[in-house]
């Protein structure tokens, strides 16, 4: 039934999902954009799409579904342009990090009966570094993807098959599907995504400052000291965005570590550092 | 040259010791002991060693070279026993993961033309669980083997070749060797090695208790939440006598990491993330 889709955004995820529907057995058009041409022609010689677009919104438009695969600023800014251009017959999809404020816009822009279907989406993949020639037809595999889809949405029914249609292909790339509450999926993965990214990057950047200008004493470190700086590599502008659109959370995840290891600090040498051994322990049993 | 070793202590680090040198070819004795039977009769049937000792104190003086392969606490204990009853025909060695109380006593209670020689060591290497059964003779493959030898030793010609010969089967074993003076070691291996277990711990504990209820939003975290969580697995045990004899270091690292963090959580809507990230990106380059 889905037979035509745009990628607007062929980076690391939008290049990753052209080449695992293609695995997965899609054998309709994939039309990829991307800001930069470099992307799209990478994204296009790995077959992750059978045509680059010169104009977005001319691509979306001659698609049934849209998936963006952009930063969230930029999904936002295609939300508005799309929603006044597009009907009942297309589904906006997308892979943004932060579903508030993206989850806020699809209600106000999207899901009545005339307006096209906006479904948002999260799947939690990716790798320390992006770009299309890192795409991967594995990369959803066995990984979940968060769908916090609006429960008062009302879709023509053309659009509504196109959703459904969509989460099937989701995971027919692999993907375990999980919906949640926007907001409460914005207050999960700052405990489970945005703190372990921002205490990477912390710990990277004070050891660079500490043991940086030893950088064969990198090595002492082995296995343990690679696995935990290796989201270090992270550049800011995957980021950036999710800093912006998700603050409180993650403002309220940092302060609480903050003083978890202050505790931690301030008990090195009594029961409590057992404690808290075996609270951690508990976290990680099978 | 090297035909008796004794290895007291049959957990992780001193059976992936046996496997490792007989897969380095040596050729000679393995006297094994371990406080609990079961680590010993492991030990044993995976020929990491080829006997076990009843008595440790008689299985060190049979020997040309004892491995303490315990914690840190009993390796003291056991530096104190053995000095009285080994004698220039003697090398001890260790492989604990702090080096000042251990040097400080190998100073004071070895190294004399009279006394058995002490080297102490620390290879980096283990992982987040210990054991006989998790052995493995490529543990130390690749890794790098810390000596904090003291400088100012007076050994027997006999004693100083043992030191030689030992350091010859920790680079057959695979490892690369470097020597740093007690202090700095504990100094440097708090911030490499004592802070990312620290940070996983706390990290660990603190996601019990935020989202331990739901354990199939463990899931959600992927890649990422599993690799900065994996050392939160690491038993108490195994870090206790590390938070007790390096506890300044790791102080001082904990709260250099705490200062950090807030940094962050207070700029997250500010250029100076830009700067973290990049600080961040640079401990990781190649």
């Amino acid at each position: 039934m889905i037979e035509r889709i745009a990628i607007l955004g062929t980076g690391l995820l939008g290049t990753s999902a052209g080449l695992a529907l293609r695995a997965a057995g899609f054998r309709g058009s994939i039309t990829g954009w991307n800001r930069g041409a470099e992307g799209a022609q990478a994204a296009l010689q790995m077959g992750a799409i059978d045509q680059i677009a010169s104009d977005p919104i001319e691509a979306a438009r001659a698609s049934q579904v849209v998936l963006l695969a952009v930063p969230i600023y930029a999904t936002l800014d295609f939300m508005e342009k799309l929603s006044g251009v597009l009907g009942s017959e297309h589904l906006v999809t997308d892979v943004g990090s932060t579903k508030r404020m993206i989850s806020e816009a699809g209600t106000r822009l999207y899901n009545t009966p005339e307006r096209a279907a906006f479904l948002p989406g999260h799947p939690m993949a990716g790798k320390e570094r992006g770009g299309a020639v890192l795409g991967d037809a594995d990369l959803f595999r066995g990984a979940v993807w968060l769908f916090t889809d609006d429960p008062a949405a009302q879709r023509s029914p053309h659009s509504a098959e196109l959703v459904k249609g969509w989460r099937e292909w989701v995971a027919a790339m692999g993907s375990k599907t999980l919906d949640l509450d926007p907001v409460r999926h914005d207050e999960l993965v700052a405990w489970v995504s945005h703190l372990p990214q921002f205490v990477a990057t912390a710990l990277s950047a004070l050891l660079e400052d500490e043991v940086g200008t030893a950088p064969e004493l990198k090595d002492v470190g082995g296995r343990a000291l690679r696995e935990m700086t290796r989201l270090g590599a992270s550049p800011f502008s995957m980021w950036r965005d999710i800093a912006y659109t998700n603050t409180e959370a993650v403002e309220a995840a940092l302060f609480a570590l903050e003083q978890r290891l202050a505790h931690l600090r301030e008990n090195l040498r009594t029961p409590a550092l057992r404690d808290e051994f075996e609270q951690a322990n508990r976290f990680r049993r099978e």
